[in-house]
Parts: C-alpha cells; structure tokens; sequence
C-alpha cells in the first residue's frame, strides 16, 4: 500500500497539495466545506504527519510555548484565548506551560525548550522571577521572545503591554475623588514590572493631591498563598488606624480583600473602598459590584502572538525593539461608590 | 572543553549521578539546598539536556499532554494545578491543549500527539466530539490515554469522574424543597456524558416528587457563544410561563443567568432560585451568593495524573477498566434561599 502523504490526498481530492496542507493546518484561507473534504479522507486513510521527522529536517516545530505564571487567572485566560487566535489562523499549535510563580520552574521550562522543541516563545515572567540568564540564553539558541504583561525590561525582545503606570495613577486619583485619604497598596511582587509600575502610578496620584504616603499602606502580599495573603488583609483591616481604601494590584488580592471584609462585618463601599486591576467574569456580579481597571487581555495575547509570527516569517530578529502599549480601562463600579 | 553532561556536574559537586538527575528534574526526593546548588551549577556551565535526541532513543518524551476543551473556567484551571502536582513529584513537564470546546481541533491535537510528542495523555472532551476515532487511534500507538469529567464511554480507558447523576438528582431535590416546582435546566451539549448524566438526575428527582417534566424547559445552549446564552436566558425568562428555576449544568449559563435576571429586574432567589454545577472562585461573593454543586477539581485533576504514571511506569494498560468516581459536593447559600 503507497505511503498516505499530502501528494496521495491532493490527487484523490483533486486539490493542490498546498490547498490539502493549509486546509489540515486549518487555515482560514481554506473553506470550512474544503477542509471537511481534507480532514474526511485524511481520516479514513489515517494520515499522518511526522512531527519530530519533520521539526528536525526543517528546524521548524509549528508549534509555539506560552510560558505564563498561573491559570486561574482570567488575564491569562483570555490572553491565551487572544494568543491562539492567532496560531490558529497560522496553522500553529500553541503549548501551556506553567510555572506557577516559581522562578526554578520557569528556568526548567526555558531550559526544556532550548532545543528546537518549539519555534518560539510567549513569556509572563513568574513573581519570583530576578535574574533572565534563563531567557538570554533562550535568545542566544536563537530562539524568539516576545514579552506580554510581565516583562523583562532588560531583555532586548519584543514587548506587549498595557499602560500600568496611568493606570495606577488613574486608580489612585478615582479614590481621591471619591473621598479616600488612606488607600493601601496591596502588591504580589516587588520583582514585577507591573507591580512597580502601577504602585509608581499610585504614588504620583497621592503627591498630585498633596496626600502624604504612609509606607505602612503598602502592603507585600504572597505570590503563592491566597490562605496568607486574606489573613494579611483582615490584619490590615483590624489596624487602629484603618485605611479607608484597598488599591489591589492584581485580581487575586481584591478576592482576598472581599472575603476579609464579610468575615470582619465591613461594609463595602461604606467602611472601606475596593478597586482592582481585574479581568474578573464575575466583577460586575459580586456584591458589591468591583470597580476594575481592565486589561485588554484578549488583545493583548493577540498582538504579541502577531509579532512573534512576524519574526518567525521574516526569520529576522529587527523587531526587537518593538514596544507595544494597550491601554486599561477603568470600569466604576459600587465598589468605590461615595 | 569537555561537554557538560549529568556526570560531569556530579562530579563537581560530589554528588551521585542520579541525585543530579533528579534534582534537575525538580523531584520532591531532593533538597531545597541541593537543587539549589545543582541548578546553580548547571546554569554556570550552561548544561542542556537534549530532549529530542533523548525521546528519540528512549522513547520517553518525560512530557504528558492535557487536552481541555477550554481555559476561562475555574473547573479546569483547578484541575489543570492538580494534574501538575503529580507531574512536578515525577519531573515530567505538562503540555495544555484547548480544543475550545471543537472537534476539528482535538483531532488536529490529537493527530499532532500520535509521533511520540508526550508519553501519555489526559483528555476532557469537546462539547463537540460525538465519533471518538482519533482517540482510538493514538491507543492504537500505544500512547495511553486517561479520561477526566468529560469521558468517551466506549473507549475502553482509565476515567475519573464526579458522581453528576447523583449531582444532578441532588440539585434539583433541592430546588424542589425550596418550594420550586418549574425548574429550567440548562446544558451546552446533548453530547457530552457529565450533561447526559446530571439531566438524568433532574429527571430522575421530578418523577421522584411527583413534577411532570415540561420538555420546554430543558433548554440547550450554545457551546461557543456566552452572548447567545445571555439572549436565550433572556427569552426564557420573558416567556409567559416563567420557570421559578435554573438549574445550570455548567458555570458559564449561570453567570449568563446572573447577567439575564440583571436586566430584566428578576430578583434571585424572590423570582427565581439559581443553582449551578460551578468551581467559581467567587460563588460566595456574588449578588446573591451562588448555590453550587461544586466539584473536587484538584483531586480530579491528581486522580487521572496519578493513574496516567502508574500506567507509564508500570508500562502496561492493566488499567483500562479503572473507573474512579469522586463526590462533588451541594454548597447552599443566597440564590436558592426559599
């Protein structure tokens, strides 16, 4: 029996065999009725590709990593939604990998993919996350990188992010606005760049208002233990001197601050005011409804997918100066209600 | 200058081979302190292991596969974290798949995996699939497959599963003590076991109290579309003969519901009570709080990882017939409060 390769379905189908190719990688240049004629007899004849045969003739593993610190985030959620939407156009599959806030293990993945396992790479830095030898030598295998959200500043590779800075800075002003004199800073990582980011925003809007910043209202909170980071608020909450409003970095430390106010009888917005960067489903559903600065998660893991394709298709490294800004958006809500 | 293998870091730091090779593989066996020193040692010396050669020999990719039909939803991302606490012990490293909930795509993943990419699988169908071919053929290459929540009944591999027929009986009974008597049940897919099931146990429980089942009000929902189901919630609940109920079989219809009974003013639970099959993080915090039928994600997700390396190490299917069923659990709060 003849070996059951592209050439084999394109002359059963009467396609070209580069129509039989784009319609098995799923393009979106190939029409859905085309590919269920391809994906039927690629089917009934069993045909397969050699993925490792052909990564390593080709040096060309259609396949990209996504290296992220966490999943139950909707931030990354819907950045990975953002990101294979790209792939998919481009017939590519995209590989999760987690390091769950651990630099060790964002070091093990890195080191994992050095050799040609895929084309190249998404990387969201981990909180623990200091030293980019990891990442340098990634590049240096000539491997692509392109940052999302959390970067590395030093690193000289194509960047996505959002405009942490007027975002804090917006954050911080709508509490001031809305009567708040207090307002503490609860942050995962000092390693972070949206971490700094957004708190130098938050410290701009303080000054710009004559507020004095108390360094006690900034609170460092665990990457890794949600248990920890809900017992650090409702200490915070049960100081003589109470803040007046809770500004948190990230969508996980808002969680912590409404369960920490329901065990304590505080009233939201009423004793205490709740803002967060989130891309929460739910923030308009919670009692009370979160005011949020919201990412634009979505577009964010489309447009770093998109420069990633660039390089690979242009086999050039001349976008690594590319610095992508997409801008948050405020979101009020009850939460910050006067 | 000397390749830099396991031997030779071993020898600079006078340590066995195998403490080497585990400490790089970041088993729980060694040290905090030793794998410090060992990874130290081997980012200075820039060792590389190199997978594909490696799978290439051994057959052993060290890497197992988790194909998900999607991302944003607690259920997953939990599940998801318990699948890599087992791989982490074994130094194996986890590749997501999302077949966004469509068929073509997990043949195309699972076309993609058959070349000996991963040693294993774990797989959650798409709401989607209906013929199970593609994973009958990638058994046929000896790459073993373990099945969670979403499960192929005849393919005779591990599954592990919640007990949804119980669930579902359990849910509605108790929407029936709540004084409700025209409960809608919302699923996404006729396909899928886990809606099949947890139907059956709404039904099973409306004989059981004497309700005749209108056949109106179980409602089939969109798999892909959130915006579509938020317009069939809206019909649903402007028909004449409004339901007093929603029973959703999964998270998403109930936060559409949520959204549905915003609009139109509905009061829950005073017009209508909700209860959902939901790993929401932010069930508790809602307006009202969300009656959930929560399952043992983490656990499901170690279960299948757990018996996917027995198969692995063992080297053998003897396990085809294990079939492990874990207790999901009726959390009662606001939306269902009589």
């Amino acid at each position: 029996m003849a070996t059951v390769d592209l050439k084999r379905l394109a002359k059963e189908l009467g396609l070209a065999v580069s129509t039989v190719s784009r319609a098995l990688r799923d393009s979106y240049e190939i029409s859905a009725e085309t590919k269920e004629r391809v994906f039927e007899l690629a089917r009934k004849l069993n045909y397969q590709p050699n993925p490792y045969a052909s990564s390593l003739r080709k040096h060309k593993s259609r396949t990209i990593a996504v290296v992220i610190p966490e999943i139950a985030n909707n931030f990354f959620a819907l950045a990975i939604n953002g990101i294979e939407s790209i792939a998919q156009e481009k017939g590519y599959h995209v590989l999760i990998y987690l390091t769950h806030e651990q630099y060790e293990k964002e070091v093990a993945i890195t080191r994992h993919l050095q050799s040609g396992r895929v084309d190249g790479i998404l990387v969201s830095l981990s909180g623990e996350t200091t030293n980019y030898d990891h990442l340098v030598d990634l590049k240096q295998k000539g491997i692509p990188i392109v940052f999302f959200d959390r970067i590395a500043e030093s690193i000289n590779s194509p960047k996505v992010i959002t405009n942490d800075y007027e975002s804090g800075y917006k954050a911080a002003e709508h509490l001031i606005q809305s009567g708040c004199r207090r307002i503490a800073y609860l942050s995962i990582s000092n390693n972070l760049s949206i971490s700094n980011k957004r708190m130098q925003g938050y410290l701009e809007a303080l000054e710009d208002h004559r507020i004095k910043h108390d360094p006690k209202l900034a609170i460092q909170c665990s990457i890794h233990d949600n248990e920890e980071n809900y017992k650090t608020v409702i200490a915070l909450l049960k100081r003589k001197n109470r803040p007046d409003a809770i500004f948190a970095s990230v969508e996980r430390l808002a969680i912590a601050s409404y369960h920490a106010c329901e065990e304590l009888n505080l009233s939201i917005p009423g004793d205490i005011r709740i803002i967060s960067f989130s891309n929460l489903e739910t923030a308009a559903l919670l009692n009370p409804s979160l005011t949020t600065i919201t990412q634009p998660a979505f577009e964010i893991g489309k447009e770093a997918a998109s420069i990633l394709f660039k390089i690979l298709e242009k086999k050039s490294m001349t976008f690594s100066e590319e610095r992508i800004i997409l801008n948050s958006k405020l979101i009020v809500r009850k939460s910050t209600a006067q």
